[in-house]
């Protein structure tokens, strides 16, 4: 027999009143007042705890029960009661209570204010806290509705590899793998190591993104998306990169900018909507003591038309104000996170695409304009946190693109396959990338990616 | 504008009848008879083409359209027309049509079958052909079979990490993930690798399983599962075996081994019944030209109730058999796929759990039984590709985990967190690995595992 979740008898009380059901769960707080006891049971399937009300009368390991220290695992069997007068709307009289596992004085979790930092050294138990419960279980809903907004729409979920042997962007840190002899490795005659020896006959990466690879898809289905984890060995340690996070990239044949951005945005809004929808107790939870603004900024993103500005116009706009910036802004300047947070928070109010970046400081991959000097990119901007979103029309033409990696110092070789899409059915494209932890950071309103990971590897740390 | 996608205009060909649509996709023929010519149209949202019919008539650039390549990516504006005595039940009187981008004699997909050994060496185009079309649209339905499945149920859905400095099952070949400088490593004084000078502080891997992390977070929300990439350095050229494939792991609390079986049959059914309701075309297309047994096979899956054998008594059932096999059974050796598809397909006719494995031949983590000879484990085996599912019921408790730790040689310090979970309220839990290219195959028919990835990974392959 499946044990019914809490989550199920909060929604379905009035059913279930009256009715006899068996939960498990971990006691976060218990109450002995001699003749009767009192048990916040919480199992993980809403942020509510279930308050059990057990007696000397009824339960005949009364003494154990109340003895038990916090953390323990208990199975009760127990009457749903209505209770409309009371703080919380029901409880549970319990006819039987038996200790699944015990818990102990030494359990890290007592009841006080733990610090994020501390609880980082105990991932293996800080899901049972409410911070770290509410924020997996929103993580959760947004992976869902991500498959969700791209599904109901006909894309196709590829799996792209996360092994490669090329590299997407022409640049960026890597991670190698390998099964070579770390100590000893083969080496060629000119003293380089002899990757024809390693496991996959050449050097091997960790993937920094599925887009080239989605793009095969895209050119057979019309409209994919991936949904998976991306890697970067960079050596910066800040709130905003972990080595290893997941990503989502969709990839849609027949599209341009602002096909792109059209779906980039009706995604954000149906990612906050789902949420909002389906975890309100957990969002009430952040708004109250992580971030105070975060259900206005959610609500306000949801209800509001995304502005579009091109980097030109933003470059104009942000020169008025260079001299509050640490890095004034000139036309050819990649923009900084205090411009872009400029630029959303106090000019627009509101999340806002930026479009068409000069050539130099983009991708290869990205459409060339008419100008000549500027590609159909564009950066979703968003209050709060700055970029969410990369995303470009890819170029399509075969001569352009070529060109573009010869000028990027790259070789028309490596990249057969990708130049292939263009010399058979190639059409316009065009696809975008979404941080996921960026997104469940936007979600819950949680600074730190290291507090959306489950277990989060950054540098010098890959514990648990 | 977005394009309509073929497969609505199949299913919504009442409702569109008479109305003007537009269309973009890959030509798969194009028939020139002078005055007008017909153009089959894919688009990769359904194994169907869309008949267009073009015409001197109305289409200005007949001739250029009627001189395309096979493989032409065109977009199409036209009328939908019911044709109820035709072969096809529609067609696209075409208005405009435009060549988004021509393809050329060249084109490697021309109209004739090639093998599956020549497609794998065009891993970008191969998704455009009738094979990898289905088998790719069925892998995308299956994963978001798999993600309602569990969030119907309550599951919390968990990013398990893919770099991890601990190995799952206490063996295992791994790929090390490494920024050292590969040919000059830093070494310490006993000539041995400097890890701490690597990314992580560590020597650290890819991961062979996310089941510990998963019990980590099973034992805050109850019910869990990951669906992740992992990765298997093992030397082995077999159509089922690559270095990188896709594995769902439930874990779930207050849950035996009788429960573990229940909802891995349960996951089964409902991914073949989903597959079954979403792609009819492309299933009718495995079993006409892949598997002719195919859509029977799955229909007696769906609906029947699956075998449970302990090991003990599937021995004395094989013992019978001994002189068949090529290695004779006896209690205690790992069973074979020999005797797994015997079991299944000859005696029990359809998936069959076995149960209760010697400890000697299973992992230290899985729970030892009354009799000290056997563990919780299992392994469902189904007709047609023998072992698709392995699971157990968890070792909660801390003792006896740590004796089994120990008698394999392992060190306790390195679970210390694992560990953990059974100190401060752990319960009975259980859980199971399902290989998803496994499913994929079963799902298809397709026999190799090769053609069920996007990109395989194998020894010696990285491409594309």
């Amino acid at each position: 027999m499946r044990y019914t979740k809490i989550a199920a008898i909060f929604a379905d009380s009035q059913e279930l009143s009256g009715q006899e059901v068996q939960i498990g769960g971990w006691a976060k707080t218990i109450r002995d007042l001699k003749t009767f006891g009192f048990i916040e049971l919480n199992d993980g399937s809403c942020f509510k705890n279930l308050q059990v009300v057990f007696s000397t009368e009824i339960v005949a390991n009364y003494k154990e029960i109340a003895s038990q220290n916090v953390g323990a695992a208990l199975e009760i069997v127990g009457t749903v009661v209505l209770t409309p007068d009371a703080k919380q709307p029901l409880e549970l009289q319990a006819k039987t209570v038996v200790v699944a596992g015990a818990s102990s004085p030494e359990y890290p979790l007592q009841k006080k204010r733990h610090g994020v930092e501390f609880l980082r050294t105990i991932q293996h138990l800080r899901p049972r806290t409410n911070l770290y419960s509410a924020t997996f279980r929103v993580r959760s809903v947004a992976a869902m509705a991500i498959h969700e907004f791209f599904q109901q729409k006909g894309f196709t979920y590829v799996h792209t590899p996360i092994i490669t042997a090329s590299d997407c962007e022409g640049a960026g840190e890597m991670f190698r793998v390998t099964t070579l002899d770390p100590k000893n490795p083969p080496l060629l005659e000119n003293g380089d190591v002899d990757y024809s020896q390693d496991f996959f006959g050449k050097a091997a990466n960790l993937t920094v993104s599925g887009q080239l690879n989605a793009e095969n898809f895209a050119m057979a289905f019309g409209d994919v998306y991936t949904f998976g984890p991306t890697f970067r060995a960079e050596n910066s340690n800040t709130a905003r990169h972990a080595a290893e996070f997941w990503m989502i990239e969709p990839e849609m044949a027949f599209t341009d900018l602002a096909g792109d951005m059209d779906i980039a945005e009706a995604m954000i809004k149906f990612i906050i909507k789902r949420t909002m929808e389906r975890c309100p107790d957990d969002l009430a939870f952040f708004n109250s003591f992580v971030d105070k603004g975060l259900l206005e900024r959610l609500e306000n993103v949801a209800n509001s038309d995304f502005g579009r500005v091109s980097y030109t116009e933003a470059v104009e706009i942000l020169k008025k104000n260079n001299a509050n910036f640490d890095y004034p802004v000139e036309w050819g300047s990649d923009l900084q996170t205090e411009h872009e947070r400029y630029l959303t928070e106090q000019v627009y109010k509101k999340p806002v695409f930026v479009t068409d970046y000069p050539k130099e400081i983009k991708a290869f991959y990205m459409r060339l304009n008419d100008d000549g000097k500027t590609v159909a990119a564009t950066d979703c901007l968003v209050p709060g946190i700055g970029e969410i979103i990369g995303g470009s029309q890819r170029e399509e033409r075969l001569d352009v693109l070529e060109s573009r990696i010869r000028e990027m110092g790259m070789t028309t070789e490596d990249y057969w396959w990708y130049l292939d899409l263009r010399r058979y059915g190639g059409c316009k494209h065009a696809g975008f990338g979404l941080g996921f932890e960026r997104m469940v950071m936007y979600l819950t309103g949680v600074a730190n990616i290291r507090d959306v990971l489950p277990h989060p590897r950054t540098v010098g740390n890959a514990d648990f």
